[in-house]
């Protein structure tokens, strides 16, 4: 039962593989409830719920081959050499050691790509990390023949996700997952890996789309690590724990329910309540620019005026994702064109909508 | 010594006035340690400090005259009959019954005008409610012969105008003033007035200066006495208390000590969790505009590049107050007009700073 937890062995000598390969290709995910503070080794203050994209996603191979000298990596990010990345991903695999030390009995691979641009302001941490994973849980599930039960597979590879970017770890399971220990909710939820949430989910919400509107496609200002290690102090820090406690039970009720006044009330005040944490840091900091703002006084303008399901929420940048249902296309496409599209840099926007989850791609 | 408490009578019928008339101008204040949540009869969840303004101001005016008969009032703002305000007026006057019964034994002929433009989006409520108080316990004085002692006279002026609008408390002096219980400060502070707050303040910052940068002159989306109401059930609440409470000792000390760089902290820190709290009520709103952001980015940009004294606050609205000191009003009215202007609602600035406090002017 909790083999996602037992300790991986080196290869002894002469059991060795020779070489192997996998490749995973994992979504981005958007919070609904957000996870913005983090303790110990990247475990969450507050159980968050997301939405699995469909669109945007990583698409990620590793070739590896048993060494016994030092292990050789190379990594190319869309065909070519990136340091930045290679570095980011070789700390990363150093940091797993204890968990899986035959890593650094093999020269490894990476090659990785995404389906949506770099730069489009989009956090790819978690389609990536999570891309990575499931690359690594796949190599031990081939080399040492664990986790053939795809519950525990997809625990462990949610888990293994989560130590490389806690939003990673709600990216291995397609429509919604929760991450994160709320006793309100009727499942098992655990700080350490995030679950698939969506066995009760009401047929309406399967049906979201998210329209993501690029205001600005710079990194941000402010790393997600630097905001997160800003809430240790926060001054809003206890009240926001209970806030978001109670978002969690209130949103699965309404994606229970169908209910989306409720639901409405609920991510919009998330991601409110997200940036507003962050204007209430000490240091603070503003991530929203003027174009945010302007997009969402007219996505509220345009719902008193029509009456529709149309909703928004922000992660921790500037870039708005308006989330509709899908039978309102026509429409919400219309007004998108019409009414936003000028604020967006480059009058960029990414076509999205609620996705399938990762798939093994060899 | 707790004079301003008691109870006035009204005219026994053989000692009624014939008329009089009374005048005060009264500044409006921009406050340092925000006010933002109420309890009970216009009491502060938490202390403020504020900054008396220079040059914008209302001038009011009361003629009174005994009746024996219903009372007859007329209101003029800046010379013409204005309905809003005049029932405003009536209904704060009314609610004055059990403190001055005697209001209900004259007639009344108020007139009042600001030496700012009305829609420049500054809360006018601080200077008129002040001004009209100070004509009001100026009354009580020439009628009763009571509060001679000119620190009991503010203080009841302080406590008159509370009733009227919560900011308006602090109008009533020169300089800093102190509104609310705060146990850390050396004063007996109060929520039911405001106390003269200058006496140990560094002679650094009596040259304040501050430019009305008016974003938007429109009227606000919600009322500041909505707003407040949602401090009520604030998912931040408590922790807000605490925050206001820890940055009322804070800029005391700076005050004194001339600590710019804590003053920045806290007289930012404050403007941002004041917006940010409006931004996670429930339900949220923003009444930052793009403009503001923009001009906060602006203003944060010149600091770090020149090292000087400039920083901001925000009122309940998408105005910016910049303050700065005199003594780099040069460079500083330069980067204004180069950097800031074009943000501006018509490019319209006002130039303010500290002022001395209310006037008698009759």
């Amino acid at each position: 039962m909790n083999e996602i937890f037992n300790i991986i062995s080196s290869f002894p000598v002469n059991q060795a593989p020779l070489k192997g390969s996998v490749s995973w290709e994992s979504p981005s995910n958007i919070a609904l409830v957000k996870y913005w503070g983090k303790y110990g080794v990247q475990l969450p203050k507050n159980a968050s719920i997301s939405m699995c994209l469909s669109k945007a996603y990583t698409i990620t191979s590793i070739q590896y081959k048993y060494t016994r000298s030092a292990p050789k990596r190379s990594f190319l990010f869309e065909g070519k050499p990136t340091e930045k990345f290679a570095q980011r991903i070789w700390k990363y695999l150093d940091s797993l050691t204890s968990i899986y030390p035959f890593l650094q009995q093999l020269d490894l691979h990476i090659e990785s790509e995404n389906s949506f641009p770099h730069s489009a302001g989009i956090a790819s941490s978690a389609s990536s990390m999570s891309a990575l994973a499931l690359c690594l849980v796949d190599m031990e599930r081939q080399l040492f023949g664990h986790l053939q039960n795809q519950v525990d597979f997809l625990k462990k590879a949610s888990h293994i996700a989560r130590l490389g970017s806690g939003s990673a770890a709600r990216s291995v399971f397609g429509g919604y997952s929760i991450w994160g220990e709320n006793k309100t909710i009727d499942l098992e939820s655990d700080n350490r890996y995030a679950l698939d949430f969506n066995s009760t989910i009401h047929p309406f919400f399967q049906g979201i789309q998210d329209a993501i509107l690029i205001v600005d496609e710079n990194e941000k200002a402010v790393s997600s690590s630097l905001g997160h290690s800003l809430m240790n102090n926060h001054p809003f820090a206890n009240n926001r724990l209970s806030q978001a406690n109670n978002h969690i039970s209130a949103i699965t009720k309404a994606l229970q329910e169908a209910d989306k006044e409720s639901f409405i009330k609920i991510v919009e005040a998330e991601a409110m309540s997200l940036h507003a944490l962050m204007m209430s840091s000490e240091p603070w900091f503003i991530l929203i620019k003027p174009q945010t703002i302007s997009i969402i006084e007219q996505i509220r303008k345009y719902r008193q005026e029509t009456g529709k399901f149309i909703t928004f929420t922000l992660d921790a940048g500037p870039n708005v994702h308006l989330l509709y249902h899908k039978d309102d296309e026509l429409e919400i496409k219309h007004f998108i064109k019409h009414k936003l599209q000028a604020y967006c840099s480059q009058q960029k926007i990414l076509f999205d909508g609620m996705g399938s989850g990762p798939k093994k791609t060899n």
